[in-house]
């Protein structure tokens, strides 16, 4: 049984379609015979389900083994240990190359994946997981996982990107533009407040604020409350807060805000506001190293629950560097929580990442 | 009882002392009378001990309260909270200026505290901990790190880095310097391998390399074994990796590490190699964001326990943000490991975090 490399793609006659595509999921058949991705044939040598490929390449029928294969610029490694990987889990899978016009779309050194549920194929219709392949020291745009949802999502798929990191392993993050929506609601009070540098001091804080509205943290359980700088400005931009001293309160805040943290600040700020609009409170999430940790829905802050979800928010052109979204999803996971990403761009989109185990 | 504020200091009369000093550790004695720092000045009107200060500085004697002090450059708010917790949990702490003569140790912009141990106070000679505090926004040079440990060993005491965030609540993060030695050795032969784009693929390899030295991963239980660039390299170096194909393997591996990850691979493999020379395994630590994992003694793979601590690698001029600080740390403690920074400066240095409740 020969199977020819022309570069691209290898080829192979009908014993081979019937042996490989129609009993165990490998590669395209093209008028009865057999045509295999690179990262196919690889797989089937590593297996041992055939010795040698024939590279064609210059002319000649070269013979080719695994390891040859696998170090030639034909296969990746990561494409390979993704395939390999998700075959282990026992699903067929196909590489695939359409993945729309987006020059963010073609940039996974590993490349994309069609894997299809568990006991079917590529003969059905039906897809599991879109999958991404990139190496751990691969910049990934926020941008190009937002197509990945939304490809996933035109198959009924999840969406998936599988980092491989330098010990090989990988690790499977699900993808989802999750719904952002919550149920507090309140009606509160206006205060009066005082601007210290770095937040805002209400003196005397009628007990809605905190208790209802959970807005700011008190210094004594009767005492005080300190309002931080973006509750301040939704505040005052609601018409709730004014601020001791001459000037418009929520230019005064939001000039002390840039101050102190520059265009975060304002980036922060619409999320927040776009977080309180929905009905979602949100509050610090620095001891999780994120901006917020969440809640759905508080009605007194005496009998509140569990934050339900982290909050990090990001520029619409971020760049994820795959540590930083495992560490992220990692550290979510262990402590019982959604990580999401606010990605603040033209508009203010959302993408939620878990762990996946395949 | 007049206490009267000249911009810098508030200094009372005898009265003030006995009732401050003596009995609570406010402030510090001076002829007799009772001289005290902003803050503590700050803390004091906070309780309603004291009901105003004279701000004495125009000449004047203008009464000044909690708000209007607090309001005012002379106190922090960070300081201000950070004393105030430490109060609440039943320290006496005294703020410092004593903090070297280096630009580094002066940049905290809730300064420094010396915290005496619970039930003692300034007129005792021990020192529980040494306090930096800072606000979450603030840069933090991991220079001024180490000599805050340096400066809290000398006292015998912890170093802790306060941070407080936008909501005002204090994380506390203990510093040290930790002993970085393990007891792992074994004696291993030499291998050849094939260099892929991102890793190095030994075909038959001996089993002692993988299960006694820890190297590499195998593909498969009997199959190939891949080493990572910065595994190989420190093999290499040791004279037990060959590449196929021609040149000096440590060169080539250098040259194909720098290509994939710039200066961060010559500063992740000086690092590889001092643990490896101090008889800790470093394995990856990308699933939990971090650059290592380490095991401080491997006998044998398939009897391996949990791995200790968790390596960050950074460079010696290397600045926090308190918030990735955070990150880390939380991360680390939810997987019960510790969490070590390398700092790769002119010498290897290490520094420790921890989560600490006071």
């Amino acid at each position: 049984m020969d199977i020819r490399f022309d570069g691209e793609r290898l080829r192979a006659g009908s014993r081979a379609r019937e042996r490989f595509y129609d009993s165990r999921g490998y590669g395209q058949p093209r008028e009865g015979n057999l045509e295999l991705a690179p990262v196919e044939a690889a797989h089937l040598l590593f297996r041992g389900d055939i010795e040698r490929v024939l590279d064609s390449r210059d002319g000649e029928d070269r013979p080719l083994g695994f390891g040859a294969l696998l170090a030639s610029t034909a296969v990746s490694e990561v494409s390979f240990f993704v395939y390999k990987d998700l075959r282990d889990r026992g699903f067929y899978l196909s590489p695939t190359r359409d993945t729309g016009e987006g020059e963010t779309d073609t940039t996974a050194s590993g490349g994309e994946f069609v894997v299809y549920p568990r006991g079917r194929g590529p003969w059905d219709d039906a897809v599991a997981y879109r999958v991404r392949a990139v190496s751990e020291r691969e910049a990934v745009p926020a941008r190009a996982l937002r197509a990945l949802v939304d490809r996933a999502t035109a198959d009924g798929a999840t969406a998936v990107l599988a980092v491989v990191d330098e010990e090989s392993e990988v690790t499977y993050l699900e993808l989802s533009e999750p719904a952002v929506d919550g149920a507090t609601d309140h009606d509160l009070p206006a205060v009066s407040g005082r601007l210290l540098s770095d937040r805002v001091l209400v003196d005397d804080p009628p007990e809605a604020l905190y208790e209802r509205g959970f807005y700011g943290q008190r210094l004594d359980p009767d005492g005080p409350l300190q309002l931080s700088l973006v509750e301040a400005t939704q505040l005052a931009d609601s018409g709730l807060l004014d601020l001791t001293g001459a000037g418009e309160p929520g230019a005064r805040l939001r000039e002390r805000g840039r101050a102190v943290e520059g265009e975060r600040f304002d980036r922060r700020l619409r999320v927040y506001t776009g977080l309180r609009a929905a009905g979602v409170v949100p509050k610090t999430g620095f001891k999780f190293g994120a901006d917020f940790r969440t809640y759905a829905e508080v009605t007194s802050v005496s009998e509140l629950g569990h934050s339900e979800r982290l909050v990090r928010v990001l520029t619409g052109e971020h760049v994820f560097a795959p540590r930083d979204l495992a560490l992220d999803v990692r550290l979510a996971h262990g402590v019982r929580k959604q990580m999401l990403f606010a990605l603040a761009g033209e508009t203010l989109t959302w993408l939620a990442a878990e762990r996946l185990t395949p």
